[in-house]
Parts: structure tokens; sequence; C-alpha cells
């Protein structure tokens, strides 16, 4: 309630950052739509200009005018042309209130065309641009750093059309990624992408960050599942590679450029995406672990005896679990472990499913890997019990103000090296910080890394970084599994690729976006 | 016997174009590696150069000199530079005997140094050259058009690490496909990608083409598949993408530039790729069918009721059973049908997978869907069902001179237009042709539509192109599934993709390789 209350008061729209909330969370509040909750930033102090915190200059483009004003409004009209400044707030900071633009007009349109004219004129006129999904990215990518000019895709919601035979939907890009799953549901179908952000995150956005997700490890990555895109690049120019074919090996797959370059090779317009059969039965196991060790034998074990049916291997310490339970009010299912594992499985034969998982279980109690854990069935228990892991990030965040600030990691490391580089960040950083707690998908490999503190500061950040991007390289591993580099991590993307591979991607936007108006100040280093 | 004899005779490499041999093979010999039958396109009359039957005119590119293959030479020992006309035969000629280059000259690096050096000396003295892998592509895009010098990977064989933890092998991109999977069974893994020339082609030119094969539908495609690359680039430089990682979002995701794009953009020389667990258990079912409108009735039940277990559904035609009957010697082993399936499972739990697939079976067969059916679990006999699928091809133009010649078309379709193509081709057709035929990976939606003829003969060609793509595009469907455009269909690459798409495929080819040496006439159209 008086969260929904902030919201209407800031005039944030209350469509805006919403996570799903949890049938057991205090939050609830009956005034917004039933099932979400706005996960508010702005509890916390009006963020700093990130031009003034990470002393950016602005590049040479133009300035918006009265008469560019004009055109926008002339083209979309006056209601989706937004340059309300308190209206504008929402869409110019980011979910993490961490980095904050200063833009002041947004624009939505409807429809490619409507993209497409917008483009042609803010590139012939040197306008820089910032597209916008749901805005619920973690690394900068989504908002503006100094007066880009918002496109945001929340009008361009339309789904085109499902292939029933062959399980292919084709939507507009600001689909918002559970809406779109419970439209295909109707067709015994599910998109193969699932995160916290699913109740505001939007699908244009969700592709063009490569999002990987709880269940990469059972679907594939995007690069696989998107089977065709729209895009509109700088120039205006719209690029159909929108087949919704299962297979098209027709010339270079342009769409690729697209998934993973966050907005800055084109806009997404559309998209055709694979989806598999929605499984007929689904379990999760709760488990609690006393060593790492026990976690990886468990993982292994967890791949060989439940095999297909494997939908989801996810991991959380001790101290994520703590942030939730005290900050959110959430409780585990089990009592206090130094580690716990969530396992869910997917399957079209409900006997078999929890047959496979008894047999899994058993074993993993009688060989001591797991000392205890709980099986939910039930679809209000299973919600309960992932919301205790998808809203680890906002507990850590948003929870009541107990901590100012959250830097957030998103590492992929060898399965070897996993928590190690909790243990030695800890270790690393001391007293300095309120936090320092590590989960993710362990079974893509894939760490967030999370460190709370009081508030911004220079020396601590000096303090993680570059290190921990010097641990993550010296093991092979990426500095960005899945929330992709966007303004925050560009300068260190030298961590994981090659100055070859930097020089080719600064030569592609160069070809692609030779004004560089499609959010500029990300993915390419600076230097 | 007689075929392994043509092949030496003609000296040709035993090693090139095989396929692996059925239990039943008539064709089984002694002489050659005991698993392995060399497949000849050489008991065809010698084709024609492709420069004469297509009148293609020569690039400007310069002229291999002596001071070339001295350079070469120094450079990779005199055994590793081939420029013995008879021996370079099976090097210039494809698998279908359809196209035929000239080259004079054919490398065979170990090392991606060694790559980077002979691409830089070529962009340099501006010499065309032609990568090439196991050469079993069907588009005419692993062999020259003119003098292009061949770059072989024959000798890029080293796996180079396997991840046991995440399931992910690195190797160099001369693996052959077989022989690579095999290696990592050792692990309990599998590699994601199987087709009938696998005991041949090398995992570099699968990557290249973007093959798709048998369990695409299980295991996505090698845009999602493959972890990371490494690439020459026309101008030598090395471009190292070659993550291990199952997730890594830093930067443009360069590699899928390198998936599918034949060796236009870059030589691919190493690959990370994702191997799932093997399955415990396999079933296949083949199954006979009275309509077609009873195979996707069936292919859609066996998605629901199969779900995650399901690995393969193969379509087949009678009259391409028919061939590989008379042509093969391979008897089908359920009675004639107007259409067959094969249906395969892979899982973790054998009994599971029976009841399953019984359950499956006993309603499709109970709903009067299927009307015949065998199912095997046996090895050998799943090995048989197999490789009356996999040598279709193989049936259709290399059956003691039969046909001359097979015009092979790799189509995505909307699955209610599947069939209907078969049937109007051959309505379209009449009696200017001795076969047409249809099979295909139904589940993907590819359907493989071949046309044999006593010879080439350009007005059938024209009879057949550009109406076959025409067709597909009034459907939203792809010219190319899984087999890429190559040389043969690059000038119909429109009826796919837009102009705007092609404009920007021809953007990235000058980007990428300014002197346009790599692999020239193929995949982009000439206009």
């Amino acid at each position: 309630m008086m969260i929904a209350a902030r919201c209407t008061r800031l005039g944030i729209p209350i469509v805006k950052n919403l996570t799903r909330v949890s049938s057991t969370s205090m939050f609830k509040s009956t005034d917004l739509n039933q099932h979400y909750i706005h996960s508010s930033v702005t509890c916390f102090p009006k963020c700093e200009l990130t031009s003034k915190r990470y002393q950016i200059e602005r590049g040479q483009f133009s300035t918006i005018s009265e008469e560019d004003v004009n055109f926008f409004t002339n083209l979309l009209g006056h209601h989706r042309v937004i340059n309300d400044e308190t209206e504008l707030e929402g869409y110019n900071i980011d979910w993490l209130g961490m980095v904050r633009g200063a833009s002041s007009v947004l624009l939505k349109p409807k429809t490619t065309e409507e993209v497409s004219t917008i483009l042609a004129y803010c590139n012939k006129r040197k306008l820089a641009v910032c597209p916008q999904g749901g805005n619920t990215g973690l690394v900068g990518g989504s908002v503006p750093v100094f007066d880009e000019i918002i496109i945001s895709t929340a009008l361009m919601n339309k789904v085109e059309n499902v292939d029933t035979w062959l399980g292919v939907v084709t939507c507009q890009s600001g689909c918002v990624l559970e809406a779109l799953d419970e439209h295909v549901s109707e067709y015994g179908l599910m998109i193969p992408l699932d995160l916290g952000a699913k109740g505001s995150c939007h699908i244009g956005g969700n592709v063009s960050t490569n999002a990987g997700g709880l269940r990469l490890l059972r679907y594939g990555s995007l690069h696989g599942s998107v089977l065709g895109v729209e895009a509109v690049l700088a120039s205006g120019e719209i690029v159909d590679c929108l087949s919704a074919m299962k297979k098209d090996n027709t010339g270079y797959d342009l769409k690729q450029l697209f998934i993973g370059s966050e907005g800055t090779l084109g806009l997404v317009t559309k998209i055709a995406i694979n989806c598999p059969p929605r499984p007929q039965s689904v379990n999760l196991a709760f488990l609690g672990l006393e060593t790492f060790d026990d976690v990886l034998k468990t993982y292994k074990d967890a791949k060989k005896k439940l095999g297909e049916i494997l939908s989801s291997c996810e991991f959380i310490d001790q101290s994520s679990i703590e942030c939730v339970e005290k900050n959110l009010k959430l409780k585990a299912p089990i009592g206090a472990h130094p580690f716990y594992m969530l396992i869910e499985t997917s399957g079209s034969n409900g006997i078999h499913d929890e047959e496979k998982l008894n047999v899994f279980l058993e074993e993993a109690l009688g060989a001591g890997l797991v000392t205890d854990g709980t099986v939910a069935t039930e679809p209000s228990r299973m919600h309960h019990i992932w919301s205790i892991r998808e809203r680890i990030a906002e507990a850590l965040i948003n929870d009541g103000c107990t901590y100012k600030l959250v830097f957030i990691y998103d590492i992929s490391l060898p399965l070897p090296h996993f928590y190690k580089m909790v243990e030695d960040m800890r270790e690393h950083l001391g007293s300095n910080i309120l936090r320092c707690c590590g989960y993710g998908h362990i079974g893509d490999g894939n760490l967030h890394l999370n460190i709370t503190s009081k508030e911004f500061e220079k020396d601590l950040l000096n303090l993680i970084e570059p290190t921990i991007f010097e641990w993550t390289a010296k093991v092979n591993g990426s500095i960005s599994a899945e929330h992709g580099v966007g303004f925050k991590k560009r300068n260190y993307i030298h961590y994981s690729k090659s100055s070859g591979a930097i020089a080719l991607m600064k030569q592609l936007k160069a070809l692609m976006d030779p004004n560089g108006i499609l959010n500029p100040y990300k993915v390419l280093p600076d230097n």
C-alpha cells in the first residue's frame, strides 16, 4: 500500500518496474494490478546524474529543439510524446537507482513504421536516442546517460501470430514477457525464457540483452530460440529478418547482430520465438547443503539422474537467504544451511518425473550430499519458493533502506572456481562493506555476486573493480554472463574479449550506426 | 569393393567423402576403414567446370605463381601443399558431382597461426581462397569455382579441452563430427548435432554451414549450441571469441557472424560447443501411414506425448523408400506405405521412455493414424533403420548410374504446406524427370525435395527454378533450411531475404573481407 502510494505520488506509471508478488509477501497491495507490485527504487535518495557520478563527456549530438518536439507530436500525437519532467523521472533512472539520465522527451511509437520515421529523423538531426523496454536492466543499458531521447516499446505489444504446428509466436517487441507466456500457454506452449523481472520486462529488451534466466539450462540461449527479428537501423531502414521458420540458412544470420547488442546496432521491433510444449508436470525441490563441494556433486548427479526433465538448477548461499528472510519476511522452507539449491523438473508425465526426482533425492540424502530438503508440486508453494530466489536482488536493494546501494556482478565461471570468488571477494573487501553474497544459475556456471554498502563510494568501487574482473579473467570466465555490459561494464569488456574482437565490434558499430546515435555510451569501451 | 577400387584408381584420398556403412549394405568393403565406405561421385561422367556450366566470370584476383607455391611450401612443407592434378580432383568436385572447380593448390595448415599467415599472404597478393572441411556440402559452397586456393582443415583435428562439469568441448575445426562425438562420449557427453555425413564432415564445416541435422528438434541450432569460435579474417587477423562459458554477454556476439556464413567472412579455426549428457536409453520407431494428414497428426501427438524424450521426428515418402530399397538394397522394416515416419526417443530412464513410447504408439495405432510400425532398441537394428533415412541422397545419386543427376532442394515450410510442395512439383515437372520425392525433418518444418534426371539439362533446371523458390516464398518458407546457399542458391536468396537485409550482408562482407578473397562466388547474390 505504501509503495503504491509512493509510485502514484511520483507519477511513475504503475505498469513500470513491476515484479511478481509472492503469495506470502507482506507488500501485497490491492491498489495495483492483482498480481504485481512496484518494487520501487524511489525509497533511496535521488541518485546523482550518471554523467556527474562517472564523469562522462557528452557526445557531439544535437540538442532537442521545440521544432523536434513538434515533429514527434505531429507523428505520434500529444499523448505519445512525454516531456513532463516528473513523469519522465522513472524512465531516466534504472531499477537499481544507480544510474540516472536527464532525458527531456520520451516517445511511444506503436508501429515499426513510426520507429523508422523517428530514427530517420534523429539520424538526420544527429539526435541521440535510448531504446527502452521494461527498464529492468542491471547495467545501466536502458536509461539515458545525458539527454538522449527515450524510445519506449511500451505500446508495441501486439501478438501477430502463433504457429501452433511448429510452436512459434511472432510479436512486437514491447510484449511483457509474462503476458506473452500467458498468451502462448493457451496453445499449450511456453516462452523458453523466465526471469525474475518477467512481470515488467519486454521481450524486445530480453532479446536486446540476450537475457538468460532460470531455464537456459534446459531451453538454451536466445541466440538459438529466437527465430526471427525485425529491427530498425539508425538510418531508419527496416531490416526484416522475421522468419518464423525453425531453420533458415539464407545468407548471414543478421538477426544475431541485434540479439545482445543492447540497442546499439538497431532497435528491435518484432520477434519470432520458438515455443516448446508447456510441461504437464512440474516439481521443485529446495535443498540444504553443508559444503560447496556437495553443491557441485549434487548438480552433477541431478544432470545425470534427472536428465531431460531437469529444467532449472539454482544455487543460493546462506547470506542471500538471510537477506531475503530479514528484509522481505519471506521464510525459507527449511532451516539454516551454508548453501541451498533449487532443482526444478518439468516433464510430460508426472508419475515418471516424481519417480526420477525421488530416486535422485533419496540417493543424494543417502550419500549425505543433501542434509535437508522439501519438494513442492502445488503451484502456490512452488511460487513461494521461486520468489525466494527471484527476489534476492530486491531484498538487497529495497528493504526499507537498510542498505543504500548494491553492486551487482554477473559472472560466468568454470564450476570449480564458482564459490571461491565469493569467498575471496569477502576476504578482500573485509569490513568496507555490509554484505557480500552469491547466488545464481549454477547449471550454467553463472554466479550473481552482490555487494552492499551504505552509499556509493568511489573508494569502495575502486576496491571491487577491476579486481573482480581480473579474478574472472584469470580463470577464463566472462565478466557479464547474462546482464550485458550496458553503461557500467563497458570499459571492462577487454577482460573477456580480445582487442581484435573489440576492434571488430567498433567497426560494426561504425558501419551500422555511423553517427553513433543509438544508445551511446553503452556496450563499447571508450578506448 | 568396386567403389573402393574406383576411388583408388582416381587417386581420391580414401578418407574423403565417407558415409557410414549400414550393417546390411552390399557395398561393405574391408579395403577401407572398417566403418566407412566411399560414397563416390566418380561413377558419373566427370562433370563440367562450374564456370562453364553456369557461365561465371572470374573475379579480379591474382593467379597463383611459382613464388606463391614456394611461400606456402616454406611455411607448411612439401607434404602439406598439394598440387598434383589427380590428387586435387576430389577436392575440386562436390559430393553430388554437380559443381567443379579448377584449383591447382591445396594447403593443409595444422594451426591457427598457419591459417593466419596463409590468409595474410593471400590477402596481400589478392589470391582467392576456398576453405574446405569434409567437402560434404550440397550447395557447392565447399569447392572452388575457378582456381581458388583450397585451404583444407583436414589436419586441424585436435581436441583441446573437455569441461566435464559444464559439458563443453573445445577443439580445432577439422575434427570429424563422428570422431568428436565418440571422443566426448567417453565423458558421458554427446555432440548436439548428427547428420548423414557425420563420418566425414568437419565440425568447422558444420559450424560454417550452420548444419541442422537429425536432432535439431531436441537440441536446437548451432547458433545456440556453439559457445565459442576462433576465426581468422581475410586480413590474417585472428578473432578470438572462443569462450567455453555457457553464457557470455560481453559485447556483440561476433562468433555468430561465422556460424552459417560459409567461410565468406572468416575461416573458422576453433570451436567450443555445448555437449548435453549422452542419453542412457534410445528407442526408434519406424511407422507406416496412409495420408500426409495422418503424418501431421502423429507429429503433433508425438510432441505432446513424448515431450522431453522426443529426439527426432523424420518423414519419408514412398518414392524415397523405393529408391533406397532398389538402389542400395536396404530393405525397409515394414511393407509399402504412402508415407513413413521415424520417431526417436532419447532419455535417462529406459523403463519410463518405453512406457511413454508404448502409450503414444498404442493410441496412434488405435486412432488409425499409424497402420503399421516397428520399434528398434537394439543398436544394429536402429543403425539399419537410420541408414535408410540417412542414405536417401546417396541412393538417389549413387545407384549404379541409373540416374545421372539429382537436384536437391532443402526448404523450410509451414507444416500445412509441407507435402503439397512435392505433389505440386511432381505435377509441374510431369514426364521431364525420373523421380520427384520428399523426405526430411518434419519436426523442424524442413523438407528435402529431390528431383532426379538423366543428365544436367538447362531447360529442366529452368523448369524447376525459380518456380520452387516462388512457391516457397509464397508461403513464407525459407529456400535454404540447413544446407546454406553456397554457390548454387546465392542468386535466389531474395526469395527469403529482403533487399535491405541483403544490402547489409554485402556491407558486412565488404567490411570484413574488403578484397573479397574468402570463398568468392558464394552466399551473396551477384546483384
